[in-house]
């Protein structure tokens, strides 16, 4: 695995823009919530991870239990939390004449619940692995803890009391927090069930990802990531309308910039802004087509007027990375994401998103009256006929990417998203896809949002609906409560970071059906 | 491993009396420390535990170290320390992309901060092994961790920060607290360093233990026990002479006997008051007794006047334990405390206390012209009578106790502090004892305090102070800060628990020398 590291980096940091950020920090949404059953995991081969939760007794049973030395038990909170535990414990027998010392589990699948996180040996922070170990001290007492958690299932292992006393659980609650504003929410009017439910769940998926800022997921990595940022800007503006957290989150990056004026891929809020040191073309780039949404969604003259020269100055940087024949050089060294994979080669899908982002960029201008217009106009010419010259194969039918000369899923869908073929083409191109289905796939919902919206966009709902139905469907087949950071259909242990127990499963760029439903009246 | 759990058992709580004892609640005196170095655990089977801490550089070195995962080291703060712990963790490299993951153990003894914790099996609760695992979600950033520690060592691990950042450490610091007040303290003016020495441990030993209450060991039972009351008063009024901590402990007792106005060996202040469910026939009848050294010390006839009739109630239930030739009865299912030693039987020291605790019984009885005196004197003889019918072998020349005829050290020297034969025939017993070595010795400083103390009741001053040298000065040399719960010169890895790692190494009872030294004049 590599990372991104840049030493000696400069930020200029814009005081007003972070000014901005601050007044429009949302207030948080607190509600109580409650265990409805306890459960009990049980292996199953059948089973994404191959564990499944199984009720043994609804949680009321729970107050009458108690619990010795190396006894335990999970309960099910009956959908996806995020929030703050407390839980009153009281102990049974002789006065405790030691502390207690337990463990907490937190799991947003039964799996989390039933490995051992001791197993974990991925690349990514074993810190992210929600489990708390503690004391107490006095008892009877109520503890809280400190940190959010995201999860589903809890499960609470009792590693010492003493040979004098046990201990019984009363009232657990979790205080959950979002800044989603619900009653701008309604239910999809919608005859059919499973894209209500698919509808819905998105809209859940939201909603925990909604905090201080958007977060690309609530377990992990609990930030504001760009790429994350724009696909759920375009889900709240069909849902929560809380419009102000995405100009929130717009003047934040904004606030931060590096001295070449280009935009984190992602931010760190506490205790101050920082902007993390991976910078990323495609996600830069997104800060642009971001604020052409937001302006989209909101007529918002003054944030635009603010941004632009920001949001102009990434696609200007883009342009700086094309080479003599207007392609973005393509190296062993550079970054985009596109999606998680690791053979991935990132050249045409990059190539694709500069135009789709030159050609909101131009729209942005012409509101502005900006005299770039003609500047952005003709580079935007000179970069789709060099992207048909260079990368397109006519004998195969596909755009080719990097010089293996790759074909992938990832790149035809961007260059159909950038309409850098007419509509008839693309219907063909993305005909053609599905029929040969190139080797190298896609792996997050994140590429798969973008599947299904050129899809949309060459009128071909049938597939669109039906690529929702098996996908996000099939999350939910598979005990989805929230939308997944990563799913692959034929490879369900699927995970870039080397286990699933670190897979985050409530993740923003999951929450796309219901735009995709709502837009475009599915 | 026997314990005692007495079901339904009531209480009569006297409120008057829990009022008095909260308004003498202490207030804590607090200091900020600072670790002094940086040390290495060294394996060295010559050391007491097998490791000793050496150092390898001075704390001030620490602030320029980075730590990453699986990295960790050790900070000596140079002496014990009773306290909360705060520390400033910053981030190095990248921002911190991932929570930080460590794990604190804190160590009195070198060992505890050598060997992992896991490998504990011991009886008593794991729980009181001093170590947390702790998230820590924003960098960089102070915690301040909520629960008291008592320790010298502190070992930092770092589990888990990510790939892109490690971690550094500024200023780590300790609240320290204790309820002495060291300005009634002076320093021994005395020729001899190493009673001085001793004089000094002492003293630090008893402060770490004044807190809230008389604590009988800050890192474990961290609770109210009487027989470590007894002699912490006496060393208190030699030294701090926090006359008021005493009284309120002894209010704390009188406020919740059980309904047989029994008095319970120890109590749990927090959340409620509440005594423990283990009675013990010798440390109840200390209750009279540390009332009537309180007395001696202050000369408070109004708490002696509250008190008294508790304190009677106490040898009054003592009596009653007598068969009809006044000796204490015997059985398998008895509590009394006397020494931590698995075969030792406690008949005959018991029946000691008694009688020491009648003698002092009836001086109290004196004090208030209580007409039980003629009672009490009349008892008194009767169970002097039967100790010397029943219990002194005359053939072997010592105090023989239980069915078996045990000759023990606790029971020879119970018996000369309860002054059962005459002064002469004290001496000749003591004598007796060192040259014929009972097999059933003593494991622990509390019993080692009456060895002394009865040394110096027979006047035979050097043999006392000999033995404080090898006792408390053998702990010194092994490496005491404090003066420990446990020590065994010929089994230095004596735990009664199972191991070693769990004893106290500040413990109340082994506190006394500063009281033996002043109040004898040594």
């Amino acid at each position: 695995m590599n990372i991104q590291v840049a030493k000696d980096r400069k930020i200029n940091r814009n005081e007003d823009f972070i000014q901005k950020a601050e007044t429009l920090k949302p207030s948080l949404k607190r509600e109580v919530t409650k265990p409805i059953r306890i459960v009990r995991a049980v292996e199953d081969h059948d089973i994404i991870h191959g564990w499944k939760c199984i009720e043994t007794e609804p949680a009321a049973s729970l107050v009458d239990k108690e619990f010795g030395k190396g006894e335990s038990f999970i309960v099910d909170f009956g959908k996806h939390q995020v929030g703050y535990l407390s839980m009153q414990i009281r102990p049974v027998g002789s006065p405790p004449d030691a502390p207690l010392h337990m463990r907490l589990t937190f799991g947003e699948m039964p799996v989390e619940v039933s490995v051992p996180f001791s197993t974990y040996d991925g690349w990514i922070s074993s810190s992210w692995l929600q489990e708390e170990t503690l004391h107490v001290d006095v008892l009877p007492g109520n503890i809280s803890l400190p940190r959010r958690y995201s999860f589903r299932y809890l499960k609470v292992e009792v590693l010492d009391t003493s040979v004098k006393y046990k201990v019984a659980f009363g009232e657990i609650t979790c205080e959950t927090v979002t800044s989603a504003d619900s009653s701008h929410g309604t239910e999809l009017s919608h005859s059919d069930s499973e894209l209500r439910q698919i509808d819905k769940i998105s809209i859940k998926t939201l909603e925990d990802c909604m905090q201080d800022v958007f977060e690309d997921g609530p377990k992990r990595d609990r930030r504001l990531w760009l790429g994350d940022l724009r696909l759920q800007a375009l889900a709240n503006y069909e849902t929560f309308k809380n419009n102000d957290l995405v100009k929130r989150c717009l003047y934040l990056f904004a606030g931060v910039p590096n001295d070449q004026g280009q935009v984190s891929a992602n931010l760190f809020i506490a205790p101050t802004l920082v902007p993390d040191d991976t910078y990323l073309f495609d996600y830069s780039l997104f800060f642009t087509t971001t604020l052409y949404d937001y302006f989209e969604a909101t007529n918002d003259l003054e944030t635009l007027v603010d941004l632009w020269p920001l949001a102009y100055r990434q696609v200007e940087l883009a342009l700086e990375r094309l080479d003599e024949r207007g392609i973005v050089i393509d190296s062993d060294t550079w970054w985009s994401f596109i999606d998680w994979h690791e053979e991935l080669n990132k050249q045409a899908p990059s190539q694709a998103i500069l135009i789709y982002a030159l050609k909101k960029t131009i729209k942005l201008a012409e509101v502005l009256n900006d005299t770039k217009k003609s500047f952005l106009e003709r580079k935007l010419t000179g970069v789709i006929n060099a992207s048909i010259q260079h990368l397109w194969d006519e004998e195969q039918g596909f755009f080719i990417s990097g010089e293996n000369k790759q074909v992938s899923w990832a790149s035809q869908v961007w260059m159909v998203l950038a309409q850098v073929l007419d509509h008839e083409e693309n219907q063909k191109l993305m005909n053609r896809v599905f029929e040969k289905n190139p080797l190298i796939g896609m792996n997050t919902p994140y590429m798969y949002h973008h599947l299904v919206e050129a899809l949309l966009l060459i009128e071909n709902k049938e597939k669109a609906i039906e690529i929702m139905r098996t996908y996000w469907g099939g999350m939910i087949k598979d005990g989805a409560d929230t939308f997944w950071e990563l799913y692959n259909p034929i490879d369900k242990a699927y995970s870039p970071y080397g286990s699933y127990l670190i897979n985050s499963y409530c993740h923003a760029w999951s929450c796309t059906p219901t735009y995709l439903i709502r837009k475009y009246e599915l």
